[in-house]
């Protein structure tokens, strides 16, 4: 492809992105869209403003840009998390970088490697785009020490950035965690694997924490059994007719509070009037304790407590009375609570070879794309030749713009599938699970769009080759310059269509009006609060970063493109983060180690590639150059997994010994031990999306039931209806994590 | 080599065995050797027994093998530690597995090995060994089952009895923790990474875990810098010469004790009398918080509080307070205690590599090695033909007996050279450091014997084949059943002659006559107490079950010679931990996960070459049955590692809550608390091993000084002078650990 090619390409994207924008710069105005694009807005303030006039509302405006840019890191962290602001940290640590590189590269290598070769060059829009690659350079070349410099140069400021966004994040973390007192997930530990004791595991618990924790432990809410769905609807709905009767309903409410508060153990519906029924209810209740799962949500006294709890090995047999800290309530992923501990391990195992087995089984439309790539090699096919020979835009569009477009498509599927995989896997919490899922699909990317692309030719037809460890640095050094065209239609497919994609919402837009037209905005099929989907975001910026490293130096025209992409991917993700999603759970900056990994990656990837640059070109002083500053960056890999690593790790004792005697002198535990008593963890989903015959049944019996199911009472029927809920719609999947428009 | 080879090889070995055991329990009877052979019995008993007559002690007797034939493991573990039972454990469990496994392939494997070809067979003395081995076995045989039968008997046994073995040492584990609530190093943290307070590093400890610890903090014990060695050996016979004036001496001790107990803050000398003599040491006191390493022992109420102290984060820089828990008083590898703890993993890291370095450069003297097994091959060198053409014995010599003899030889260096190694890398424990040097020697043995021997054709000559990593299953199938023969003469050399000579301990005896004639028993030279040498015969012991693992299947002929090596082992251990070696600290069973992960390694080896092996003799359905066979191996480790390891990497709250209960009620609390407070942790060397002219100042200073030290009451004197005394001892190895008799 030529620079005309390019620019065809580029011209597709940009006129699409501009439309897009546009669009989306219209649409929000319309106050039927208000729950697509301010979701986030609505679930803080319920009040609605005075919209613009109606002549406005039709006319494009940058005013969305002008408040994104506005937006500080404050205002994104006090509304989308300390998971958001690592996002935008994550992008912001990648435009600054590869500013950097791009200020070095385009000003003194992209000549070194225009002018590299003795070479009658063509008019500049009919130049091939290879000879701006360092391709380019002849062997040999006394040129060669540019590039060697502008890597040290790069990897040094990258080193540099890195130990200061580590270390100013790691300040944020702690910030974070002494700045959510509230946050009852600290006062809880999930204890599983619970050996049976002959009556119930809720005894098994009581007993075992009476006993060894006496002084710290306040009381534990077991979980139950899901599955046996039919049973429990119907109970639930039986249970709803009995609550039906209209000379109870009146004191239902609060005398059920007081059960749950006083600790009576509940065996019994002291509330129900109706003898007869309350009778049933008994036979349920005996059988009550079958349903209980071996996990069970232990409530401690302090932090500090709970901490301890959690990190020490209780048992002497390890796979009994297993410890971790609990999630936040509305982070628990309830359907996973149940799965029995021993078989943790086999389900992880499961998970990580079918990862593996689909990051495989994926090269099959890499290559497919690869082969559109390579068009013009194929002449020999009589349909590729008339094709090329007919009209050139055709042919730039094959080879240009439709192997990116293919791939988009293809990986659209990834994250679903990954969410499917990290869920099997068997995380206690949604945020566990999605930052799996993030990883997943992060090695996804770079294997089935970094590697597999430049390595394709040799990955599906001389496989043996590349078991040869030693050939990987040249095959790649061989491999990226040619492959550079390719990573630029990539990066203006994927990269700006999908943020403008992203910030359209077309699916949820299209979900919407279904749901308007058809069902009278009951929202049978859309789901008004979204939570961010980072594992399909976060990976996309990831690799961008990688494919800016790698390519900065090779082939420096890159750059431009991607610095677009991140500069967009700035003021469209802030914008997003501010108006459409909601956040309900947070990892507590958990993403930042990732991202961390995969710029180490991406420096020590850049370095090994041009390592076999080097030796292609028969450069030894570069090569030797090059060696010790893939020592360094590792070494300084390491430093930053001693220094900041364990603080994402694990709880530092000293802030929460902080926190707890702050606590201690403002009197403020009684108010979180009344909290965790009662209404804190409850496996009623308190999203709008409900849908379905327990409608109903739910928002009756929510303000009830939650209160009745914690400490020592718990309410069987409540949980059991809870449970038929969740296991409907929470089993594996969110509706909003398996929401189709979120792909890279 | 044919059989008569081996039993030449055999032969010899035999010879020299039966020598030294005659020997041996001759030498044992002297009353002179008496503390060679018996340092643990010394150790226990200081009474002497009635020696045998004078006739009787010159006939060479078996009743040392009945004694240790009837060693129980009780005996075992009351004299030798757990880390005894465990080893003899390890060599009890490979006796059991590799008797089950000679049953079957002698009987069912080595027939079908002996007639897998139409072939004219010799006379049995003259049949080449190989036709024993699987080599024989032609392709596409219909034989193949019994050796896929064997190999799952085999493995499942090895499962069977593995999971028995874990389940058992585990229970001894917690067994030896509950059984031994004497052990301080429980109740003691070690914080490493003090920050400076702008005072001294104590107060900042006592600042700290005042503030965070209240209620379980004892008190501590600062750690003073080594080096300076010659101002501290200086100020240390200053003191002597104070301490000797005859007016002070008698009450100087208890004085000193009542400080030592009283909890004065230590800035000044109050025992002494002479007022100059005191100023002057006041000056010394006043830069005394200049020598104070970031490095404390803090001792607190209950083990459960220290355990939990030890495992918490506490800094949010992780790079300050770093806790673990202390060793044993014993254990402590005082040298290692000041290095700065932010280069602990740059000691780590230069460690393993200075470890791969040196393991890769052993490859020459094995392809040396490797030469003379080949010798047969290399006949174009005129030498060669020669000595092959003059007398066949001299070159069965060279070919069955110099090779392995040699291979010992230089291997006779590389356990002392991994102490080394391991002492870089900075362990707090001498426990650690044996063990860290176990799995060094471990890697270093299974590498230099087993993989570059059979594959060192491969190694030096094609260096490139080796990195295709499929191949290497089939270049271990080749290369088997030809080493088969070397792994023989290895088992006898390196095997039995070396029980024979641990034995008779030849150098420790050499030292002793030495020092008894040069020197007059002043221990100049030898040391009375050794303790075992676990990084040499733990390693050893392991790798011959890897080889009986590996060439059971393949070369039957080799499980008789193992069984015996083993059988000799376990007598031959037994009696060296009754009689010989004397247990001054021990792991805890910590060297039981290594024998577990070498066993399982060893299983999937043996699977691999067998895979390889059915590769090669086109034997498809047993390949197809090996494969499941592997993954089923593989998914048995991963549960054990699940099920048993957490115990050995972790202390179980339980048992440590339960300990701490029972000393509550029964009072031992103070006991402990005052041993910790006074003489516990003593820098001093209480070991008989003293020489130089510290000797005299040593035995009179101890007992006052150790009880002066610790709590707030630090005498730097006394830490000056056992640094002193340390450091040049102590800094990098003991002297029983470089004894050069122990190599495998």
């Amino acid at each position: 492809m030529n620079i005309s090619g390019l620019l065809t390409s580029a011209g597709i994207n940009i006129g699409v992105c501009t439309v897009l924008t546009s669009l989306y710069s219209v649409l929000r105005k319309q106050p039927s869209n208000l729950k697509v694009y301010f979701g986030q807005r609505l679930a803080q303030v319920q009040s609605k403003g005075h919209g613009p006039s109606f002549f406005e509302r039709l006319v494009p405006s940058p005013s969305w840009i002008i408040k994104a840019w506005q937006t500080s890191e404050e205002d994104l962290f006090a509304v989308g998390g300390l998971d958001a602001a690592v996002f935008s940290r994550v992008v912001i640590f990648s435009m600054r970088i590869l500013s950097v590189a791009a200020v070095i590269c385009i000003f003194l290598v992209l000549p070194v490697n225009y002018f590299g070769q003795s070479m009658h060059h063509k008019k500049i829009q009919l130049e091939s785009l290879e000879v701006f690659t360092i391709g380019n350079v002849i062997e040999r070349s006394r040129w060669m020490w540019v590039h060697c410099l502008a890597l040290y140069v790069i990897t040094f400021c990258a080193c540099a950035l890195l130990y200061i966004e580590n270390k100013s994040i790691t300040k944020m973390r702690l910030a974070y965690i002494t700045g959510s007192p509230q946050n009852l997930g600290r006062f809880t530990v999930l204890v599983r694997a619970i050996p049976w004791s002959g009556k119930s595991y809720s005894d098994s618990v009581t007993q075992f924490f009476t006993k060894y924790y006496p002084s710290s432990y306040l009381s534990h809410q077991i979980v139950y059994l899901p599955g046996t769905v039919r049973k429990l609807v119907h109970d639930a709905e039986k249970m709803y007719n009995i609550l039906k009767a209209p000379r109870i309903s009146k004191h239902c409410g609060p005398s059920i509070a007081r059960c749950g508060l006083c600790g009576v153990t509940g065996k019994s519906f002291r509330f129900l009037p109706d003898r007869s029924a309350a009778s049933e209810e008994k036979q349920d209740f005996d059988d009550f304790s079958k349903m209980e799962c071996p996990a069970a949500l232990v409530f401690f006294r302090t932090r500090y407590a709970a901490h301890v709890a959690a990190q020490t090995l209780q048992s002497t047999n390890p796979m009994l009375w297993v410890t971790e800290m609990a999630p936040e309530p509305a982070d628990v992923f309830w359907a996973n609570l149940c799965v029995p501990y021993r078989l943790l391990w086999v389900r992880r195992l499961g998970s990580l070879i079918a990862s593996i087995a689909f990051l495989i089984f994926f090269l099959v439309p890499v290559s497919v794309v690869q082969g559109l790539v390579h068009l013009d090699k194929l002449k020999h096919f009589s349909f590729v030749r008339k094709l090329s020979e007919q009209r050139n835009w055709i042919f730039d569009l094959v080879t240009g713009y439709l192997p990116s477009a293919m791939l988009t498509l293809f990986i659209f599927c990834v994250p679903p599938i990954m969410m499917v995989f990290s869920a099997i896997e068997g995380p206690v919490a949604r945020s566990c699970r999605k930052k799996s899922a993030s990883i997943k699909v992060l090695y996804f990317l770079i294997w089935n769009v970094f590697f597999a692309n430049i390595l394709s030719g040799s990955v599906l037809q001389r496989f043996d080759r590349i078991s040869s460890l030693k050939d990987i640095p040249l095959q790649l050094a061989k491999g990226i310059p040619s492959m550079a065209v390719f990573f630029m239609t990539y990066i203006l497919t994927s990269g700006w269509t999908s943020l403008a994609l992203e910030l359209m919402q077309p699916i949820s837009l299209l979900l919407h009006w279904l749901d308007k037209c058809l069902f009278r905005g009951k929202h049978v099929l859309s789901c008004e609060s979204q939570t961010f989907p980072y594992q399909t975001e976060l990976p996309r910026v990831l690799l961008f970063g990688l494919l800016g490293f790698t390519s900065s130096i090779t082939a420096p025209l890159l750059l431009p493109f991607l610095l677009v992409y991140f500069f967009f991917a700035h003021l469209v993700y802030r914008n997003q983060f501010m108006n459409v999603y909601v956040t309900k759970y947070d990892t507590g900056g958990l993403y930042w180690p990732i991202a961390h990994t995969a710029v180490i990656v991406s420096l020590m990837l850049m370095q090994v590639i041009l390592l076999g640059v080097f030796g292609l070109k028969k450069s030894a002083v570069a090569s030797s150059f090059t060696i010790p500053l893939i020592i360094c960056t590792f070494l300084f890999h390491l430093y930053c997994r001693q220094r900041f690593l364990p603080v994402f790790k694990r709880n530092v004792a000293r802030v929460i010994m902080d926190m707890d005697e702050q606590d201690e002198h403002s009197e403020k535990f009684e108010e979180y031990h009344e909290q965790l008593q009662s209404a804190a963890y409850c496996q009623f989903k308190s999203d709008n999306c409900e849908n379905g015959t327990l409608e109903v049944i739910n928002e009756r019996l929510r303000s009830s039931y939650c209160s009745f199911k914690s400490t020592t009472l718990e309410s069987p029927l409540a949980l059991q209806q809870e449970q038929s809920y969740n296991s409907g719609h929470d089993r594996l999947q969110d509706p909003e994590d398996t929401k189709p428009g979120n792909a890279p």
